[in-house]
């Protein structure tokens, strides 16, 4: 028997019960307990969000009859009556999720209205216009929101009477008029519906509920969920809540304030208000509002009040206070209060200053800043005003933060040659390809039609900190006609764009880009956050440049160098494919020679980048073919330019093909079939460690990492090649050094067998991309196309390439990490896939005790803080 | 400290320790046990093998001591001694694994011989000839085996003197000329070596143990075990046994003899024997042994004797043997027992004979039958006359059993057109696809150059029991030239070639087949099979004449119905790509409605087959680009066809392109992006269970089985329209219908959640093959390549798609095995990937607690053997 309590007053609740309550909700409750003037009601729990959901969209009849009561009882407490003829109760119908997620949800205001209940209230405050004025808004607003009639229709009907009228804006239509306009509105509600306007206040109630529960489903929340990482399962509270009236005259008035300016952080009060006026007007932009400074000119009673009510809740919650109020003759309501958003330099300073008055502790206010908010400090934005002028003519995934404007390029050669001339260039591609590195460094930011977050492109923007924008499918482009059609427009590389990749919006002009400045204060905060974390953060980077950009945002190490990054490079590739189409060990050993120097001076400047530092390297990882040309024109080039026939070329570069490369022959399976390759790397690696620590005296412990192990044979047999090379090596060299030989754990395989696999690992580093692939049976290229439907449907709610998948791809991970112990109790736990750099994933990694996280430079701050917030959160 | 026993005289041993001693040293131990005549020895264990390549490929000092004190103990039993110049020892060094591996590891015969001890020979045999003919075999076979000299170089050496000496055979030579031979031979030895030939007979003992000890890990020995499922681990043990001779005059010989005929099974003496002669002679061919009938005639007390222990054996060992004996001096001596290897014919004769003479019971018959010998009762095989006069050109993977002829066949639609006309062909693709269906089943065989065990070809070709060579990487193919390359000769068309589905052999010319009859003791056996298993056996079947098939050979049911094999018929492709290319949903619904009575159609053939046995129906599977044309030239002709543009089919076709379509948009995400697919075949399969149910009485049960899940809000949604579907159709037609959904568990994370996702599964079926894909990450498509280096290198010995990887897949299996179970107590549980099929992997599953295997129907006999086998050995 379900003897759940489903509705709440606002006195049975308090501020600890936002799971239950919703945000809005808890706060409402918590204000009346702090005796703060609010409007009352109650609210129905998130609980029976759910269970409406379960239920197949309906309100169970036991929750409808606990509504009942608790109508009852607000009528009641206010005195009024639902459909009274004399003092009728109106109420609004809000959502409130565990956390605000604004305008995402839908909100009825006025309810309780009818043709009885509209007269009483004409009556009672002497005010028809008023009167009808509430009645027309509420027809309005409950025929979009609950019925789904088109709002269009009921503004063409104002525009009619305005027009038979001879009036310009609404509120030149009198009493009278406006009587008209709600006969005209019931008969369309009619005529859509083909029924009478629903003039029953209970019913119109349940009906609104259902609305705002109904709406969290809709696909704009759905979409705000997955990108603020809310979980659906949470569902939505609903407040109903006695109306009070901000245009009752000049005595009443409405107000939205912060008790701490939100751009800046500044303690002062900040925020806008409108006398005579609901919250509409103020969006509607009818009238100016007036800073809130103006209100201790006209009304210092009221003024004062309300400042110390600010006062209350802001030393209350311990935080900087989001409030709506408003003035009903005289009288000063607060209708909600939530921790307000706010930019991230006023963020950092609002913690900082919390914490040095003495409000909060360090680990308090760690938790107050918004790990990814930090992005918008390392990357440039959009001009606010320029911005608002800017039409957005597509949308793709928000892929690698910062905002660029530039003329198109077309290919990375153009964009690589272009900029050097001293363009700014947004290169736009079908989807991006190892060859395309040199113009995507050149590029101010990248857009692609395809690939998700993980893709190609995102992967490697990330690591350089450029913007990038992905998987744009309402893009067409032409490489050939270097064309890109979007938004029924054609532009061309004399065109300009602007990307902005922490939204994923596009717009198609030039919008002026702006460099944020990083005040002191996030100096001292991260400071405090590196005092407080256990988890150490280390770095993808694959460059001298990378590492020392990482190394100054508070990188510990490197996590994953990639090394087949350093055989892109023009003057290497030719070397590579030298050895690619070798036809024996020592045409392969003669042409890997010619690497050696090449790779041994990358791994020297790595290793001085991180003075000391450790670094773990990758051995080559991606499939052959992908350094080899595949249209017949470029074969032949290549042929012509390595002296070899074409048909001899072609023949390899088929021999090479894969039908699915992402499962086929690379990581270390390239080792144990050209074991010349890991020694060669082995040699580079080795002895760039001695010679750093020659010349800058530098003890560098080489990380060795054997990547795509299924087998802990598999992994000998290289770690067999390893240590022979560098033995080999040292004994050359006449020196002894440390190092390690370790794995990457990223093919599922290997964590069932990972406590064979540590035998002989030093160190695990989980390679959540591939392991996110393999564990799901879906490839990150690909997957993308069909994520969206699975979005639609609620199948999945996030992209597990973007945040890890706890339940199956982090059960694996514990797995490993378990056995992996139990192999080897010292082995050094980290990761390195994008994962490293989500702040939910950072926080399951400093769960299961791992012990560092690895992630791509500019999301080395963002991983630092996490790391901070998963330690006050969940000591270990 | 290590007390362990590394060395067992035969006399310190019995049959029971095959693990330990070998299977040849521990029938030697036994048969030392009965009494019957064994020259005496010792062995040394397989332990020591292993301890050998643990330690680095060295026999360590304590081994050795302990080799020599058994030296010692065998010098006192036989009354001889090693290097001896009165009465020297002379001993053989064989290997012997726990099951036999003929010819694959190396052997050493007549050792401890050096220059005293031939004298001491020759005067003790008064035969100079004799001594010095076995000295000169034993410095040429230790210089080979032990040494790596070439054979050649000493049979060079022979044929110049018999030049010199005028002779023809070695026969011919006389005593002095041999001793000539050993000088020539050792001269070699030392010029090769640079040192004298070695004398010590210990030190030559050490050696050659050694050297068999290497021989495990050569090449054909590591291939041979990959045929032969015989895992590595095991090692080959090594016996050491005073040597007799057939070669010392006319009252001494040598035999090798079955206790029935291998060939047919039949219950008498069957065996050749030579006199004055030893084994290699008869190899040799360089005379012509005698049946062993004749063996009474020319001395009946031997004989006696000798049928007597035959006898004994058989009776001991209850199974037909074979052995080897040899007479010295007329004496009798066996050196060898062992199951004898015997037809399938014969094999199944034997076991029910066994039966009935009250040897054995059914229990212990089952077991005297190698599952994968069933093959060839089914298949058609070559000629064995015909087969020794034809070369093999090329070996491929013995994908599909049975042996096929004909002329090359270069696409699909020829192999069928002209097959039309009556002319066998062999299909020849470097891979087939899906639309070569047609071609494949025309075909009489069918060869590919790449892809792996479980490629397209090898399932296909299995599921309809045409014999199939695959992965032959030798084979230079070139479509557009109609020309198949190999072994430096250039075949066409016209030209004939053979396959052998079982060997993995390509012959280049005609070679006959024969078709197997079977016997009656086939039904008889595989009653018993059938009474003793607990496992069911299923089938994989798309047709309903693969059906029938494989009822007849006992499947008891569908375990998976690939629904997407019937889109490619010639009269179906059409309608299936108008639902591609569809534009919307009523676009889609209008093509598949053209496919829904073709598929009710299909289903209800299975069902009419299955004669109310339950089916198992996935649904569609494959990506959609798999039933595009990809060539510019296909896309305009189709194009044409449906009446639309070619830009627009191409745009289609390129939008449905995927990077690792393994991993793309397939399985059940096909039916969330397009539910109407997933309706559709809903319908077909309950209209026409509804319908056989009205036409033939038949109660069908249908197993719904949606593919590719890895979450269980996936598969709710899909079974949402699954049962929304059957529902409507149920109560449209007016009859209610028992149907199952349930799902492919072949998605690693699908294993971990397995619990969560039994709450809405009725059935788990695993889907091995894509489950040992995504575990290991390596696609079955391209492993084929670089699996070979692993073999090669020993980082696996199997392949993982052929024999189920139980340390890793199979613990995945076992988890969603345990998990599903406590999700879901009563769920039906199967596994129906090509593991089905394999004995070993038929035997796990037996040991996990599944209901039941599938396999192709011409493994269904196969499986229903190894189920019986796995409940004798693992009763359940």
């Amino acid at each position: 028997m379900d003897n759940k309590k489903y509705v709440y007053l606002f006195s049975e609740g308090n501020a600890t019960m936002k799971n239950l309550l919703g945000g809005k909700g808890a706060n409402l409750a918590e204000m009346s307990i702090l005796g703060i003037p609010v409007p009352q009601g109650f609210i129905v729990t998130t609980e029976v969000c759910n269970k409406y959901y379960e239920d197949g969209k309906v309100i169970a009849e036991k929750i409808i009859k606990e509504i009942h009561e608790n109508i009852a009882k607000l009528e009641k407490i206010t005195g009024k009556e639902f459909g009274s003829t004399t003092n009728p109760l109106l109420v609004s119908v809000r959502s409130g999720a565990r956390v605000s997620m604004p305008g995402m949800m839908d909100t009825v205001l006025n309810l309780g209205l009818n043709d009885e209940a509209v007269e009483a209230m004409s009556k009672l405050t002497n005010n028809p216009r008023f009167a009808y004025d509430s009645y027309r808004r509420f027809i309005q607003m409950f025929s979009d929101v609950v019925m789904g009639i088109e709002k269009r229709l009921f503004e063409n009907i104002i525009d009619e009477l305005k027009e038979e009228k001879g009036v310009k804006v609404d509120t030149d239509l009198t009493g009278e008029d406006l009587k008209e306009l709600v006969k005209r509105f019931k008969a369309l509600y009619k005529k859509e519906k083909g029924e009478e306007f629903l003039a029953d206040p209970k019913q119109q109630l349940i009906e609104s509920i259902t609305a705002v529960f109904r709406s969290w489903d809709n696909p704009r929340a759905i979409v705000y969920r997955r990108l603020n990482d809310i979980p659906g399962e949470w569902g939505t509270a609903v407040s109903v809540q006695e109306m009070v009236f901000g245009n009752k005259g000049e005595t009443s008035g409405t107000g939205v304030v912060f008790s701490r300016d939100p751009s800046t952080g500044e303690n002062v009060v900040y925020g806008e208000y409108l006398m005579n006026a609901q919250g509409e007007d103020v969006v509607a932009g009818i009238r100016t509002p007036l800073p809130i400074s103006k209100l201790e000119e006209q009304n210092p009673v009221i003024y004062k009040e309300f400042t110390d009510i600010i006062d209350t809740l802001e030393k209350h919650y311990k935080d900087m206070q989001d409030m709506e109020m408003t003035i009903e003759e005289g009288k000063l309501y607060f209708l909600q209060t939530r921790n307000g958003k706010r930019t991230a330099q006023a963020a950092l300073k609002i913690a900082v200053d919390l914490v040095e008055d003495g409000t909060l502790t360090k680990e308090e206010a760690i938790l107050k800043v918004e790990p990814r908010q930090l992005d918008s400090l390392l990357h440039p934005a959009f001009d606010v005003e320029d911005l608002k002028n800017s039409k957005v003519i597509g949308k793709g995934l928000p892929a690698s933060p910062g905002a660029a404007c530039g003329t198109i390029a077309f290919t990375a050669e153009e964009a690589k040659e272009r900029a050097e001339k001293g363009e700014n260039v947004v290169l736009v591609r079908l989807e991006t390809s190892p060859e395309d590195i040199e113009g995507m460094i050149a590029a101010k930011g990248i857009l692609t039609v395809r690939g998700g977050m993980t893709s190609h492109a995102a992967v490697v923007a990330r690591g350089m900190g450029t913007c990038c924008v992905a998987g744009c499918g309402e893009l067409k482009v032409s490489e050939v006609n270097r064309t890109l059609e979007v938004d029924g427009k054609v532009y061309t590389a004399d065109d300009f764009i602007s990307i902005d990749g922490s939204t994923g919006n596009i717009y198609g002009v030039a919008v002026k880009t702006v460099t944020p400045e990083i005040s002191g204060h996030f100096a001292k905060f991260m400071g405090w956050a590196d005092e407080i974390r256990k988890l150490k953060v280390r770095t993808n980077a694959d460059t001298p440049k990378d590492t020392k950009q990482a190394v100054e945002f508070g990188a510990e190490g490197i996590g994953l160098c990639r090394t087949e990054h350093m055989f892109f490079a023009e003057d290497r590739i030719k070397a590579v494919r030298e050895m690619i189409v070798a036809k024996n060990v020592e045409e392969r050993r003669r042409a890997l020679d010619k690497i050696l120097p090449m790779q041994k001076e990358d791994f020297i400047g790595i290793y001085e980048a991180l003075e000391g530092m450790p670094a773990t390297i990758r051995f080559l990882d991606p499939p052959l073919h992908e350094f080899l040309p595949h249209s017949d024109e470029d074969i032949a080039s290549l042929a012509k330019d390595m002296g070899i026939g074409f048909e001899e070329l072609k023949a390899t570069v088929e021999s090479l093909h894969e039908f699915n490369p992402m499962m086929g022959h690379r990581g270390c399976r390239l080792a144990v079939s050209y074991p010349e390759i890991a020694e060669m790397q082995t040699r580079a690696v080795i002895e760039a460690a001695i010679a750093v620590k020659e010349n800058k005296g530098y003890d560098i412990i080489p990380e060795i990492m054997i990547p795509l192990v299924g087998d802990v044979k598999e992994l000998k047999y290289v770690k067999d090649i390893v240590v022979r090379t560098a033995e080999a090596v040292m004994k050359e060299k006449g020196v002894k050094l440390e190092y390690k030989v370790g794995t990457m754990i990223e093919i599922p395989r290997a964590c069932i067998i990972a406590d064979e696999i540590a035998k002989e690992a030093e160190f695990f580093s989980f390679g959540t991309n591939d392991l996110t692939q393999m564990a799901f049976g879906f490839s990150r290229d690909d997957a993308a196309k069909f994520l969206v439907d699975y979005y639609e449907n609620k199948i999945y709610e996030q992209d597990p390439f973007a945040k890890l998948d706890q339940k199956g791809v982090g059960e694996l991970i514990k797995l490993a990490v378990q056995k992996g112990r139990e192999g080897r109790p010292n082995i050094k736990l980290g990761i390195c896939g994008e994962h490293g750099g989500d702040p939910s994933s950072v926080e399951f990694c400093h769960n299961i005790g791992l012990d560092y996280v690895s992630c791509s430079p500019f999301r080395v701050p963002l991983a630092r803080l996490a790391a901070a917030q998963a330690q006050v959160k969940n000591r270990r």
